[in-house]
């Protein structure tokens, strides 16, 4: 840690050209006004780029297009990398004005823009789905993923109730370090997934579904009660956060 | 359909011994205190015990050893069989006085005692169960459906996150006609069993689990969102109902 | 079960003309990348439709006219049967363009076409809905029903506030070989139905209702507590799953 | 109304005996320390029995033997007729130190005296149930109405599963004046007899049921969506409110 | 009961002009194709109109202009008065073609007609409601209420927060015969105005409200859970049901 | 109290110009029409504004722009200060034209104009809000509190997962006299604050998230089981209502 | 603030007996090592209680009477004055044995020493209660407010279906500063005396009731409901939480 | 893989010992039998020790001391370490007698005896819990996670409310390598530890609390919610789940 001000602050006392008194009154001050965070780390945001190995994440949803473009702008200059979720065409044009080489993502509904502060990660994220109504949530797991500097592996359409094409894949579930599994309807996947191999395990509950799935409270809830180990569960639709967690255990 | 008394008082009224008006005002009475479905079948509780298959059967909770034992005496008087379900031990003794040769199943906390009443099912009832705990209710199943005139067979700890166990049962799934599969926390077995097999499934929710199994409904609402198909969903802990349903069908 | 290529194989080793250190690489490799299911049937999906008696039906939920139409155009092409869920005239006009024949449901919201692939049912497949609100669902039941080679009836408007109706056609419902009902709001037409008579219930809840019906919770509730016997639930609004069920049951 | 403190008061300032100044501080502390409903009926504790038809009554759960038997002492002291709901032997034990005459009903959980407060009601109050482990609230609803002067009968163990024994009841049910109807599981019975008769009717859930029935929610729901016309519905197991409203229209 | 076919079949056996055999078959036919409550009345739909004092009404929801309309001009073709509920502006337009003299109500959203089948309640409905949003719901239940003959009075804007208003209007309270209490929010208004009156009281929840409102679900809770006695509830939103029963008690 | 009428009453009753008996019947009927409050204050409307320091609030919702342009008219002319809440610019639109001087916010989607009968607070009101989501229910407690007369500081996008911008505006927290804190997700935040400071804290969950937020259930629940004393809760999204109670104690 | 330690490492540095490097590595790791609230008051825990104007509070649940008294014994050995809420008489006799004069409130279930450290508040703290079941939870509320140096009045047995009652005490409630008023089943109380007085309001819904009163939810949705203004609410049963944001404000 | 029937299947079909119908016929019933996982792994369940540094675990719920005893003999003998969690001190004193040197864990419920065949983790597995009453399910965690290899430190009573016993721990936060934190009310404990490191976080709620607390929904709703990324979450006082998804991170 380097705190110049305050080594000044010392040997200016320890020179007498600032009294003891007048000293003690500027460390309080400074320590008043002194996020906690920067005891640890000079400049905080920074900091959290460079050890979360990821800036800031813009989430689109209650943001106007030129709400989310002038957030970008900000991002991209800095030279971190862009991540905008739950974005649409719209909030896209807005931001490729003012940032022209970023990329939208239709399924995942993202906005990306890769720069050169993300690190590698160590190993494979494999992203399995169980349906093809759980593709927009499992897009957005791999969108964020492979952003945060992850080598990304899709497994989709694997639902339990055809076990025949999740058994032929035994080999790609194996070989993945860390398993993000995205369901829908009873959310049975992750259970089915966590018995065939032992790397962690990030379920995703989504939405899919009518009746008594009530938006995804069935899985939310089946994967809540896996019987099978290794799995931990994040919100309903949460790609963009199961895949932080996944990049975060893949740096490691 | 053959209604003696009926045909008694028209031949009365035929043969002058019986006037027209005293002859309405009997008919008039006679459907008035008839119980509907005696319309159709003569006398309503020997007849369902005939189409059935099986008399009416006893939920020991909330009765006292004596009532179980009175009502048990008179069930086997009439030559049905006889089923108590939910019962203890307690409960047997006093049976056992009054009907010395019931059997006592600890597992299925049932009292049974078949007799000749009862016709044979067609095919295998086979009773799938995910974990060691839900056993009990699993009992209860296999219990019933074999006093109702099934042959059954168990397939007991076959959870989904132990794939292999599950799969080399295959063939004992597919010789099944009609299987019950009982399953707690995730309620994800009959999902993966319906992916597998083409004959219809009972779905048994069992209150198996802690926290967010929220005594069932965890497993319930998986069940209810099974993404395969011949997948219906009873009660939880319901194995007597999923056992008569399967007996049903296993006697169409 | 015939698979030519083991025969071929064993008959190269047998021939003299394949080593067997090579056969058993390519053996291995074989079963490493069959899908399980194929072990027991050649084709998974082929056999599929030979057993279940029907092939894969597409949910039109979330899914473009064009989508619909080329899946619906690849199931046909191989002589399947044709039959699209919660789907609508959009996507009918863009199936018609590749299916001519295919039919459209208006009141089931479904697309149907069938062909020689679908076996006859035993026996007769009753649809009874209580109100005139029910009537989509239970359409979707009876269209399903019906493309699955199953004889149907339809028993509409019986709700149980006006007994007599559904009293009055006591022989059709004894008639049937397994019956699926329809109900919404407090859901009691099962339990209603099940106490008349002895045949397998397959009952559906809908979202028929306001205020505490809660979208179909209050009917499926009421459906899982049934009093009766031989009832069994399937998913709020769920008409092609309940039929489903039904007619593996008729086909048995 | 009859004030005549007021009209003393008036008269002793129109003779000139109390100072203009005075009368008014003496109206104005009347009028603050005037309970709402004084002013409309000179007492009102009495005035409630004699227009309810019935006094205050003791709800057992949570009070003492000591507590209740005091309670109820203080009550008949008054000659007003005694009701202690959700009571046990032991306090009926207590209460029969003080109020001798009292009785204790077991299956009602209830203890009661009837003296001469109370009015008849017009017609006949009919408390049916649909199975037995409903009895206890049937009870309870039985035991208030005949305390609070109705002419009750019993119709118990008309499930709907069971028509025709409920069928065979039409006659008492036309003939009642208002029906309670108990029920609990799916909570049918107020629908089916609401389509029967055309008086009104008080649904009661009870919290008899298992797994889904979620302690009476089920039944709950049930009888609030009834498709039937003429049924309101009480909270679960309030037998003891159900009677008091069919009280009150029994007597209007 | 007055069934002349049957005394006619009855004279012709004692005639001797119809043979027993013959006679007991057709008597069989009779009974089987009877709708039950055609055993006690002659034409269950007429029957009800008479004892009811109102015809089948019309659920505007889900239904069609032309539809509404056209069952509209089929209940009043037959002399009976209309009821339309959750009706609007383009249903009427289409009944006012077939039904000129039709009424539009604009808050209650419900068309009527009242014509001369309709008998007069003994005392005053009134209806109450706690606050201008709950006044649809509160419209529906006087409209319903006046059509079906009740002399009904409206009581609007009563909150509990401002109890002088409720407390001024004591007198128009205690003179009604049965009360419709219509509340959102917290639902407390029957509480209090139950402990005021001694007439029956019907609650009516409402939707009105937000967040932990939960679309009526507090307002329910809340009435269920009344401390005063006379209270019983309908469904969220249930203005029509509630003025049916209270027309009910004001008719006996 | 000063209650001029009484006082001429009684002196024309001393005065003999009003006989004693026709005084009761005014005096009676002054009671009966009386609202209870008017016993205390003598006019209650005027009353509520002196004591509350704030009259009568339009809620926007369910409100035509006429009728709130209406009511606040009504409101202005009576010199009181004007708030509409939850309305839009078409409502502002129409006010505007009968109040020119009403200002809109549009963040707190309010209509506001301050007169002068408000009395100021004694402290300062902080408003504090975790996200930026968040805002608009914070901008609605800031612009009623304000209104309300007292003195507001915002602090927002404090969210918990950022300690640093909370812990750095600690003396901020510590100058208010009272805090709302208004947070969605998890609502961890008034739990954070409430650690931090020792006044009352008004806690307002918003319905801001997606999936197992449910509306704000999550935030709701969390704030009811704060670990912090200090900490009451208010109804989802509700700035305005969090604002009255801090201004009510401000102005203690 | 007083910070020795700092001043005489800054005079160590000024007197040249310190290097500055070394004073810097002193610093950082006393900013490291610091709690930090530290930095704004010495000791925080003696800081707490002397702002909160009460020290911390045990919580009996859990804990065995000898942990309990241990603490107790710990916090009354520093000065503080001591309450345990949720504990019983046994824990109070292992009290009793290490603080000799504390008292046990058997109503509030609560045990209590006051000590010199409590200042006074300001006004009354009125609690208010519904019915005679909700005296537990007040009488916590009473014994926490008390302790904490308020002058509290109890108001009990005030329901709304009794409104005299409440009316009658009209002077009570507008005297108090700050009432915390109790109730369960409807939790309409607060609505009610919400709308009678102009002070802030803690509501605390009990767990009082059945069915459908869901263990106090029912009570909680109500007063988050609250239609009156001025009312915010603390979790089900949480008397402690309400007379200590009483307390808080009756301090200001 | 090393299958040696299969190759002396094919030498026997080379050597003209066995006929290629034969052959396939036998290799058709092997692969029928095959329980998947043996295809990749030749015994899978001494596989499944090897692969997950941990052999099957005994939940002691529901199961006599005697079964935990034969089983957790079981286990010892084959070399494997033993995990009993949820038991008791009966159930310890039956394994005692089978396994002398296993170990019983008071806080944590739980059994263990450590063996040679668990791998040593990475880093440091840190288990937080916000309260003291979190204490079991932590101590579940750590016993768990030490057993299975992990080097485990504790950081207990850290809840939100005292920020600055959270903060001075900052270094022991940041030195671990996955963090375990437990919390029961709010659950806001992961978002403001989330907020504070960059390492996965498991959240565990617990059913710590009371009222609206739920039995731990509304702490495992926040941890769902949480506004930090890293957290993903595992069932109500999950603490074995959690320490196991701990471990294997720890592991790779």
């Amino acid at each position: 840690m380097n705190l110049p001000p305050l080594r000044d602050l010392l040997e200016q006392v320890s020179h007498g050209t600032l009294e003891t008194a007048e000293a003690e009154r500027r460390l309080m001050d400074y320590l008043r006004a002194l996020p906690f965070e920067d005891l640890g780390f000079a400049r905080v945001d920074h900091h959290r780029a460079l050890r979360q190995g990821f800036p800031e994440v813009i989430l689109g949803t209650g943001k106007t297009p030129a709400q989310v473009a002038a957030i970008a702008a900000s991002i991209v200059d800095r030279g971190h990398s862009l991540l905008v979720t739950r974005t649409d065409k719209l909030a896209f044009a807005a931001v490729k004005a003012e940032v022209p080489h970023a990329t939208f993502h239709d399924d995942a509904r993202a906005i990306t823009l890769q720069q050169k502060d993300i690190s590698s990660g160590n190993g494979i994220v494999l992203v399995a789905a169980a349906g093809t109504s759980d593709r927009p949530v499992a897009e957005e797991a791999v969108v964020t993923a492979e952003l945060m500097g992850n080598q990304v592996e899709r497994l989709y359409d694997v639902g339990v109730a055809g076990l025949h094409r999740l058994l032929s894949a035994h080999d790609r579930l194996t070989a993945a370090r860390v398993i993000v599994v995205v369901a829908g309807m009873e959310g049975a996947l992750p259970s089915v997934i966590g018995g065939l191999v032992n790397v962690p395990i990030i379920a995703v509950p989504t939405s899919v579904g009518y009746g008594a799935s009530f938006g995804g409270i069935a899985a939310l809830l089946g994967m809540l009660n896996s019987c099978a180990s290794g799995v931990s569960v994040v919100n309903i639709d949460n790609g963009f956060g199961a895949a932080t967690i996944a990049s975060l255990i893949n740096h490691l």
